[in-house]
């Protein structure tokens, strides 16, 4: 059975990945009338005298909501909100699997960014925390920054920052690997959508010497046509080293390469153009940039991808639990790029010093209590940063 | 330790009321890539390609969302969104004890009816099924008759409904314990806010005799001032007997009394005056209408209140779990007048034989598979009503 019948069959059987399940027994008259009327009008009346005790009373503490609309589904485009709703299920299972963090789905049947907004805010109230997932860019980019300004719960578009979060502790363990120093590396940025943006703003926060970034354009820079404002300004701090042309000239003499593009878009002879001890980081899915055994051929030193089946998969589950582990834990107002950088670097901390080398600068992510660890780097990140209310 | 007390400690210990569990294993590779990327993306496609394949593939087909604006919570008024939330949260739970099914709270930080209603739109796509909670008359009629219209699965304002789904059938039993037929019956309704509309609606709709609609302002007629569409047009079929004045008027020589207005506002006096085999459903809380003790002493023959530690009591969570779980379990894209009387029905037949009288007309909800009966009812109503879409 291939895995397409698997996964239809397996979901069949499930009949949807997520339960709500009560927490509190209402078997008896006298427990129905703790857990409901009368009794519930109490934590009611406390909640409305000081909103800071709904963390106290309810599951507001360790409740996100995983939303979308459905418009850029894993590779399958815009779907819409129903039929992304198996992804959404995934998610929240991973959320409580990986983080212990109560997770609900919400698929959204919009696509304009006022209402899309406008409804964020209204749900927030009983919420921890927002997961934005799968929404198309640029339109992520204005909706996820909005909403960050408008609410105290931290908003985290995952296909963004849990990407270059994970992107990011490669990148770290695998300059390790080949001697390199983030300071000095130039690194191509291939595809400039949600998750390439993210991974440019992260490698530059964590000081990456240069960045060169491409898109179907060719490299960019402010005086790209077409580019939103969001874009324009992360380009004007990318191509230090002012070169232009398109994806080949990039790869001259690069450190690494970063590619969210498309299949097949790295040819193995411009990865021989690389400096030496060069890195190789192909995440199209599901067929990637680059096949990582031609990568290797070509001279790659590390090569990664989103695969679960190659060596060093750049797998958001590792990222994305624990930091909302970490901010939820400290009842943070938003998730800082200082607490990003700081799971970056607790999850390649995570890598055995026995174990690191080429076909290893990323944790699995079934290493034992991963997302606690990210979790407490994160918290503290985030106590530095002054954005912690609990 | 008090109730108050008692109800504080239990929430803090609880610290949330409900759970989101994952109902598939994700702890190795294999697995995770069935429930996770790369598997999910089939069962995505296929209901891309076929809508109706999210109840196959999702739980769309047992999600409930229990939707408030907080503005009319238990007795507590218009406390907002946050201490909104235990009231949602123990509604949630209730979902699942008494009908297995996943409920998920949403409290909106918004009071505006076009907000509210283009918010439930654009989370229905991940639902089977709405609940309205705790959102203040007239609005609430406004929202519910928008919603219904808009969408394709059922939409069901509970403190309008459920109420008046108990009542009814407390009412047919109490009908029978006093020798009564309800086309012969004049009923009082006092308080024509969300839950005595809904009861003087579906008791016209089980063929009740006359109804006399009471308000703060004395006996309603079509002519009476400030009222709003919904209620003009349900006063328009109610007081064949053409009485006018006040509550005193109203109660000579009537067969029922409803109450879901205020404490004590009707006198035992005015009780003397009814009809032989007088029912008095006294549901203001905490405190009656009349005191239950009071109304058997001036003769009321069946008395019911809204109180757990009285016989009789008029209790939502008799109904909305069953209902939902008819609905749910054929799909139908409304809750019709038909599915709600089929409801009102099974629950009076649910009450023993042996055990009907005055101090019993209304089921336990404790009674095991109280939910699956009226389930099994109302399905049966919604496929003779034409919305059974499953």
């Amino acid at each position: 059975m291939d895995i397409k019948t698997q996964a239809l069959e397996a979901h069949k059987k499930w009949a949807g990945k997520l339960r709500f399940e009560a927490a509190c027994p209402v078997t008896t008259r006298e427990e129905l009338s703790l857990a409901y009327t009368p009794g519930v009008a109490e934590p009611c009346r406390e909640i409305a005298r000081d909103e800071a005790l709904a963390y106290t009373y309810t599951r507001k503490w360790n409740t996100v909501a995983v939303i979308t609309d459905g418009t850029a589904v894993l590779g399958l485009g815009d779907i819409g909100p129903k039929a992304a709703l198996p992804v959404m299920e995934g998610k929240c299972v991973l959320f409580k699997a990986f983080a212990g963090i109560d997770a609900m789905p919400l698929c959204l049947d919009t696509k304009d960014p006022d209402e899309i907004v406008s409804i964020v805010r209204a749900v927030a109230p009983g919420l921890g925390g927002i997961n934005l997932e799968d929404i198309s860019a640029p339109r992520c980019f204005e909706i996820e920054r909005r909403l960050v300004e408008a609410l105290d719960i931290p908003v985290f578009h995952d296909d963004q920052h849990g990407t270059a979060v994970v992107v990011l502790a490669g990148m770290m363990n695998a300059a390790r690997v080949t001697g390199k120093k983030l300071s000095d590396m130039r690194v191509v940025v291939c595809g400039m959508g949600a998750a390439g943006s993210a991974c440019a703003r992260i490698l530059l926060e964590a000081g990456i010497g240069d960045i060169t970034a491409v898109d179907r354009v060719g490299i960019l820079s402010q005086d790209t046509p077409g580019l939103d404002e969001d874009r324009r300004a992360l380009v004007a701090k990318t191509n230090h080293a002012g070169i232009s042309g398109g994806l080949e000239q990039a790869m001259r003499g690069a450190d690494a390469f970063v590619g969210v593009s498309g299949p097949g878009v790295l040819k193995p002879e411009w990865v021989k153009t690389m400096h030496s001890g060069a890195i190789v980081f192909a995440m199209a899915n599901p067929v990637a940039e680059i096949e990582p055994g031609l990568a290797r051929e070509a001279g790659a030193a590390v090569v990664g991808t989103g695969r679960s089946d190659f060596p060093n998969q750049i797998n958001n589950v590792l990222a994305f639990p624990g930091i909302f582990r970490g901010a939820l834990d400290v009842r943070a107002s938003r998730i800082t790029a200082g607490m990003k950088v700081a799971a970056a670097r607790t999850l390649a901390s995570l890598v055995d010093e026995n174990q690191l080398g080429p076909d290893c600068v990323i944790p699995s992510p079934f290493l034992p209590g991963i997302g606690q660890a990210v979790g407490q780097a994160v918290a503290q990140a985030a106590r530095e940063d002054g954005v912690a209310k609990g």
